[in-house]
């Protein structure tokens, strides 16, 4: 039997029709009402029912950023949808659906395709950084999804990686998102950009039309091996290196961690500095096996995927 | 069925006889061979012997300080035993006695202890931090303690707090151990009654005779107010309450946190510094759930009581 992933992001709602093997057999992407709840309920079933026709289906998972109750029935506060507050949206998805419904963090939706189908496949646990807007976080030990006991754990984005450094927006300085998102390097371009810095020029060459550098030039100077744009992409990478090193690998000492979200598109310019930096800096080097760092297998679906499996472990 | 649970130190062998509900029934001590890994084997296997006697038993959790297998056959280093450097452990134990043997790391057992039958009981996880010598932890998610992929997780004594701060013995530069151990206490101590602080006084007329600060004084300072040890174990509370605010929380999300070691025997003058310091620099204060952070029920005796409990799970 097939399930349905959904996953519900600040621009869109994707939704897919996922095999017992991962494989995406149908996906559709709509806008995402923000603002308005009753829209956002009724979008999500639409997006459910279409996939649902003519199939068999065992459940459905969504995937949404955000504070959910440990028993994932109410989404507190979520970053991107600012009609969510407090809302019990597990049963306002229910009642577009006579499918069983369930929630899970992106993030740990994302985790859990790669442990399942992706880079972690025939692993017993992994941790997974996802490096998107922010950084998400997923924690899988001996099989399981690790959701804490308030159900909001695994927030490895927003640990503190440099005491007394960068504002973050949860209102703590130095956190390890503050240095290693998405949001976090084009803020460094754009300072770069700006400056009368040598290494700004090919930075300052791309923006030059549309006064503000855009992601997607940074990311053209990142694959043009611009020496200023790698240089910051290897900075992030030093910052992520050191925080799997210091701080993930003594507590949860995984045997893989995965990299992904938009900027591990960028591949080796961002995986050989985090390998580098790690080294440098795991605790009792030369006396411990040394895990896996690698580069997740699916860019954009994980969360698709990851929700839809979670809804077959559940409901199958 | 009881269990025997068997805690090896740097200076004693402890073992208990120890009933379904966590009670020591029986408990002996003996000096601990460190330096001749026969004797060792030997020692313990006469400590087996003896709680065994007209006994029914279901099986042997050991517990010692150390690097250990994901499979807990093989001791690769401890830090206590300089007789054990790649030690098969379990099977040199299993040796000396019919009944099924398994290793735990100490901190583990300890924490597992604290979970099954002491602070942690009927919740469904925790993190303990042992503040002794080192700093040790355990973490207890669903149920299941966890080990990590190569069986050296939970070394929550060993992230990195302070970037570039004191050195650890394990290496680094600014782990938790180096700011919040007994030993980092003691050494705060000892520098304060060499200096010509005011805050110095109690402190240089309890060492007046030997010339060095000994723990049990810098122990009887604190029990007696005196405001420079009082001090230096709130500044040991700040830093781990501000580990557990901005590390351990983000990370592992934790229902509670137990307190324990031979440092937590002072009470509240640590806790309360820990529980502010926490409040002070947890993620999303105000929208997250908070925590509750107390004193472990079992002091010297959790390894025990822990390994013995560990043991009946695996083979009763």
């Amino acid at each position: 039997m097939h399930a349905i992933g959904i996953d519900i992001g600040g621009t869109k709602i994707a939704g897919a029709l996922v095999d017992d093997a991962g494989n995406i057999l149908k996906e559709i992407k709509i806008p995402s009402p923000i603002d308005d709840s009753d829209q956002m309920v009724q979008a999500i079933g639409s997006v459910i029912a279409d996939l649902e026709q003519g199939q068999q289906v065992v459940g459905v998972g969504v995937a949404a950023a955000g504070f959910m109750s440990a028993d994932r029935e109410i989404m507190y506060h979520s970053p991107n949808i600012s009609a969510w507050r407090n809302e019990p949206l597990k049963k306002r998805i229910s009642s577009q659906t006579k499918l069983p419904v369930m929630l899970e963090n992106d993030a740990n939706a994302a985790g859990w395709a790669e442990f399942r189908f992706g880079a972690g496949a025939g692993r017993r646990g992994m941790v997974m950084l996802t490096i998107g807007t922010g950084v998400g976080g997923a924690i899988i030990s001996d099989g399981v999804l690790l959701k804490g006991g308030f159900g909001i754990g695994g927030e490895l984005g927003h640990v503190v990686l440099i005491p007394g450094g960068r504002d973050c927006g949860c209102g703590q300085k130095g956190c390890v998102e503050s240095y290693c998102s998405g949001t976090a390097l084009l803020k460094s371009a754009r300072d770069l950009a700006q400056s009368s810095s040598p290494k700004a020029k090919r930075l300052q060459e791309l923006m030059s039309e549309s006064g503000e550098l855009s992601g997607e030039q940074a990311y053209q100077a990142i694959l043009e091996n611009d020496p200023g744009a790698c240089e910051l992409v290897a900075e992030l990478g030093h910052h992520l290196g050191t925080a799997i090193g210091t701080i993930y690998v003594p507590i949860l000492d995984p045997e893989l961690v995965v990299i992904g979200g938009g900027v591990s598109a960028v591949g080796k310019k961002l995986l050989d500095p985090i390998q580098e930096a790690f080294e440098e800096s795991m605790p009792a080097k030369g006396y411990r096996p040394e895990l896996e760092i690698v580069k997740a297998t699916f860019l954009n679906q994980a969360g698709l995927i990851g929700a839809a499996d979670l809804a077959r472990h559940s409901f199958a």
